[in-house]
């Protein structure tokens, strides 16, 4: 982590909409230790929240020493009283995030941002996109979403928005399918149970290695995401597009991916993987809490 | 035209695949003398090239007084020694226009660039852009594109290619269609000939009027391009939206695509006509040529 020396330390936190990331990190950034829990999302956000705060509490009084800042990593546009556009968690749209982290671990300072945008401060600062301009950082796990950086910052957009591509018109005559419906760990999932596949996504990846007609449909998904993909880079020209999420780790998936933006687009963009796994939005959380902090004098 | 004093005259020329317009302005900005002509794009480039120099030297004389900087907008990606993604215009890819123009008019300054890119810069100093962030630019006239700004500046993109939405994967399974041979001036021309309709593009949204099978079947194309326009303002949440061109100023049109955002997207951005009407790449040209004058000390 580069940038302002701070004392103490820094808190991040990573809601996914599968997984949680909760991890402590000294002032040069250093993550010092770091828990991965299951959301649990189908009961609710209260109990994902109160879960990752006791941990972040328990990690705290572990490594001892003052807490100077928090970041936290959420899907959705943050607002300051709700989360908007984050449906796969039940009840997130009315937390305040940033009040409940201040409030329970008692730390001054808390920056809140959406995951993506997160990850893409992650890869700006420590990875992909440190030599690379623009860049576009495309999350494809339980959801499907984007985050955009030129000039060395990530995009807001004008209501905190920008990025949410999951809203994409998919498939088929107006107006189709959502583009997070059609192409996401969830309904990569749905595709396998419709074929009689087992281990959800992960079986249908499996099947699909050899061709057939797991094949057909895993590449008929994908290519409704590289048309959309498509017009991403064609909109930004971007130097670098980095890959984040559990789908896009997958090889195959990934494969099939490069290979339809390289046949259309006139001038492709390097397309590489997260260096950091599951960890982008985690290290881009943690990011969030050292920038939250003033320089000192 | 905000900015810096300059003494002497500034030139713009936008080349487009239709129509060319050639553009002298005082050190203020203010428009002495403009043209308009056609490209004649079949006949290859040279020859549209040589008569825009020759308008502008004759406009020049009219007008008199030492030409400081020229601004040329151009479709395509500007390279120094030739323009790449400009397959309406013949030639055009050969081309060197900075030299051209530098050459022929003996002009110390001259700066290129895309002619949504200019566009974009003209509404961001004189326009619909300047007090809305991010913006969003979209050209449907001879040709598609589109052009992003972000804090006050048009983003170039890596290469300089940002915008070329034309080259969008559009309609039907992998590879589809060009977005631009599916939406564009040229595009609806050719749909009008199959429908059996006169006038071209301009004659089927007439015959669009009312409901039948030219309101079905140019519905079907705005479908496609709205798609698109929907990922674009999903990536990059912009504030506005301006329209530019030809086809972008019909009303039925226009009122077709903005129904089409407006159902589907969370947040939707003021969607607008350029206030400039044929004139936004020639505004930008100039913008271009004042902006290359370096502010006294």
């Amino acid at each position: 982590m580069s940038g302002t020396r701070v004392d103490g330390l820094l808190l991040g936190i990573d809601f996914g909409g599968t997984k949680m990331a909760i991890g402590v990190a000294d002032a040069d950034g250093r993550l010092l230790a770091h828990r991965r829990v299951p959301t649990h999302a189908d009961r609710g956000a209260p109990q994902a929240l109160e879960r990752a705060l006791g941990l972040a509490g328990e990690l705290l009084a572990g490594v001892g020493g003052p807490l100077v800042a928090a970041g936290v990593a959420s899907p959705g546009v943050i607002r300051p009283d709700g989360i908007d556009l984050a449906p796969n968690v039940p009840g997130w749209e009315r937390l305040r995030l940033a009040d409940a982290v201040r409030d329970a671990l008692d730390v001054p300072r808390v920056a809140v941002d959406n995951d993506l945008n997160a990850a893409a401060l992650a890869e700006l600062r420590l990875g992909a996109l440190r030599d690379a301009d623009p860049g576009l950082v495309v999350g494809i796990g339980t959801g499907v979403a984007a985050a955009v950086t030129i000039g060395g910052a990530v995009v807001a957009g004008h209501r905190g928005a920008a990025g949410e591509i999951g809203y994409a018109v998919a498939g088929g005559p107006w107006p189709g399918t959502m583009l997070e419906l059609d192409f996401s760990g969830r309904a990569l999932d749905g595709l396998a149970e419709e074929l009689g596949l087992p281990d959800g996504a992960a079986g249908l990846a499996a099947a699909a290695e050899r061709p057939g007609p797991a094949r057909d449909a895993l590449a008929a998904r994908v290519d409704e995401v590289a048309r959309h993909l498509v017009t991403c880079c064609l909109l930004l020209d971007p130097q670098r597009v980095v890959l984040v999420g559990g789908v896009a780790r997958n090889a195959l998936i990934r494969g099939l991916l490069v290979d339809r933006l390289t046949e259309v687009l006139p001038h492709r963009p390097d397309v590489v993987l997260s260096r950091f796994a599951d960890d982008a939005a985690l290290l881009g959380a943690l990011t969030l809490a050292r920038e939250a902090v003033p320089a000192p004098r």
